[in-house]
């Protein structure tokens, strides 16, 4: 996308010092200034190369007035880092949504009802009996299917699939491929060591300003919901199975796992790769290191938890760093043994 | 889905008393029964809830007179829990299968063939000379490459994707985004640092019965067939790689990997994030905890395996207990060698 | 496919001894050779089985003249084995892009273009902007987002999805459901426990020659390019973060994740469930072992790494013989401290 200088001095409500009509289509670095580019001026030790910056024009503060010649125009706001910060968040706004309308080839069943001011990407499916909100952008080679509701303001990227009953609030993201509402793993052992699929009949439930990174899984509960709690933020490849429900503002970064039925508290910081065993309660506030395996519940909230079997991070590093020199202690014992 | 309670009498060869023409939508528990909704009555400490529910339909036994007045028109039937069961799974083979015909638009070559009474989703592709069976479920965006056979009753879901020559039994359910049949990982190193592809020729082979969870990956065979033997049930995010075997009832968990060319035996259970490494035999019956790394073959059947680099689960966890006291053990030592 | 005898001739610059009219259609090994399929005989100890074998056609050395009658036709050659491989290159590249042209329905915005020779499936689409090379084959239902540059001879399957700005070189690869270029997981904490989004508007920079397993997400930089050099092989299932580089013909096997802004050096090989966190530099020539956690960055180039917080890996594997018997050693402390 290309804007006018002008139209971003709007967006910021700044004043423009140079040429207003000038284009831009790239945000830079000031010292990597190109033309058509966008940078800021924030701290003043950066201020000598608004003299040579090629950058078409340059967010700075009201205050400041150039002391040499410059070439470029400026767009004078209150505070430059928060600007360019707005910029920034518009930019990737604008990007997300910039496609509007419907392409074709796309389905929908008319029994579904969909919102204003939204996009719906060719290839995308959705099911019957659908309520979607304003301003959904669904992208192409989507899956939405029975009964799904979805609010206001979602970004579901390129083949995202929501199965049956699915229900999601607003300001949600999928990124591509995430599966929500696949079943949950359950299956019965019978006498003949055959396995028989337990039906899993419940739904998954997500509520406002949930983040999910690409190619995760959130599978649908046996009875009831799978909930996902306002403003989690889950990273990519991550496994949250059946009946599990994660607090608000817990964050879980790539390729963990949540196994059946455990219960996570709000505020919780899950690093990539660990790993959670079914059925437990996790206290809120709790952090767990990379690569960690949680086997017990966690029931005093604020601690940090760490190791193959987790234990409290500290102590599993101490003994962690005498397991490094445990050549030199089984030395230490066979000196002892000859020495009696 | 709506269904009068008479038509679910029906199914479960029950009688009504009450009025069957009601429309039931939803299954409940019948402490929170709700209008519309069908729950039962097996465990007769649950008895009293029976003359508060407001579902709309309670499945009990035939031997079940009311003690006081209800509002509920009761199914009677032999076993009233197995009836549930029976309901629930019905309820779920229908929801999974309640699409039949062909959507447009979708893509089937002319060369290949179904059978009947299945349902062909809009954005599928079918490609050339496959073969596919009666009550196969295919669900949107799904792709199946060339010479692809499948057997009866398959569910295909949204977004999976099946490669050239791969065979597939009857009742199988594939979770949405599971690619089955993509190239395994072999390359041959050159001098010159580089890798060279070496040609992935192989298929994929899929018994009867088997279910592969979302997101979940099975490569072809370098030569030969990768092999998921009947009855085997595979979690999320799990890969499989080139010429693994899997014996049957086998079960895997979330994000295990099995590398190329193992062998896993018949009825083993595979936690979550246990890692394989390839060229191994895995004895029948074998048990290996979550997170655990296997490194050699295991010969005899019917063990537990459990660690980092895993041994006997109970000997692992002996060993585990001492790490967490390896502080103390350190000080003990240092205590002997003053004391000498 | 099936091929005459005479056109495989011809491919491997052979001489024909029999009838060069028959047909094949499958690779074989000579001991099972059968109707329709071809074999070879390179290693003398295998001459035997050329008077037995049903093989329609047994590439041969230039030299070979067969002691007795034999039922198949020769295809002599300078060197069989290498013919073999050839052929079974052939084979797969011929399988792989045995499709030519554009299906429909598919998407392609009029503003992009796309060379000559390729194959766009169905359900496939491309968006605004987009430079495709000749001979890419592009399998259905991928998504192609805007401003994407493909280079030649790209091969992207099914479900492949490719985000905004990814720059692609020449003769790569990606299997089905990858994902390229979806945002990085970054997020600002803000006073009142939830995270704000933080705009993720660099991209991904993919050299020659690369290839990327199927369900493995590449994402995008925060700001300018999360960058796959020349010649990396990536398995399925694997994490690559937000701004992380990894150089030249480097190799990482299934499920290893790599945090954002690591730089990882060339001809490194990283094991399957590698973890590796953020901001880190791996020296080249790096060996990582399966499941390893690395925690600090490698500067000396050549050393191999193994352990739930990796070290060198024949360190590691003492400790670890150590931990096993870590029940005996404490046995020892006991018996020390008894006898003093």
């Amino acid at each position: 996308m290309e804007f006018t200088v002008s139209q971003i001095a709007e967006l910021l409500n700044g004043e423009i010092e140079g040429d207003g009509t000038k284009k831009v289509s790239r945000l830079d670095k000031i010292q990597d200034g190109a033309e058509g580019g966008i940078s800021f001026l924030s701290n003043m030790k950066y201020e000598p190369y608004i003299y040579s910056t090629h950058s078409t024009a340059v967010i700075v503060s009201k205050d400041f007035s150039p002391a040499k010649p410059i070439n470029t125009t400026l767009i004078k706001v209150k505070d430059p880092y928060s600007g360019f910060t707005q910029l920034l968040e518009a930019y990737a706004q604008f990007t997300k949504r910039a496609k509007t309308g419907v392409e074709e080839p796309s389905y929908m069943d008319s029994s579904s009802k969909i919102g204003e001011g939204g996009y719906r990407g060719a290839f995308s499916y959705i099911g019957k009996d659908c309520k979607i909100g304003n301003n959904v952008t669904i992208h192409p080679q989507t899956y939405i299917g029975d009964k799904v509701s979805i609010g206001d303001n979602c970004i579901i990227h390129a083949g995202v699939k929501i199965y049956n009953d699915t229900i999601i609030g607003n300001n949600c993201e999928f990124h591509p491929n995430v599966v929500i509402g696949a079943d949950g793993f359950g299956f019965a052992p019978q006498e003949d060591k055959t396995y028989k699929n337990i039906p899993q009949l419940g739904n998954v439930l997500i509520e406002d300003n949930v983040s999910i990174g690409a190619n995760s899984t959130i599978d649908c509960a046996t009875m009831g919901s799978t909930i996902i709690k306002k403003g989690v933020k889950i990273d990519n490849l991550v496994q949250i199975a059946h009946n599990v429900i994660i607090g608000e503002n817990t964050v879980i970064a790539a390729q963990a796992g949540i196994s059946g039925s455990t219960e996570i508290g709000k505020s919780c910081i899950i690093a990539g790769q660990v790993g959670i065993i079914g059925h437990l309660k996790i206290a809120d506030n709790t952090t767990i290191g990379a690569k960690t395996g949680i086997s017990k519940s966690i029931n005093k909230p604020g601690q940090t938890f760490f190791g193959y079997i987790g234990f409290e991070m500290k102590e599993f590093l101490k003994s962690y760093s005498i397991f490094k020199n445990l050549p030199s202690l089984q030395n230490k014992i066979k000196d002892l043994e000859k020495k009696q």
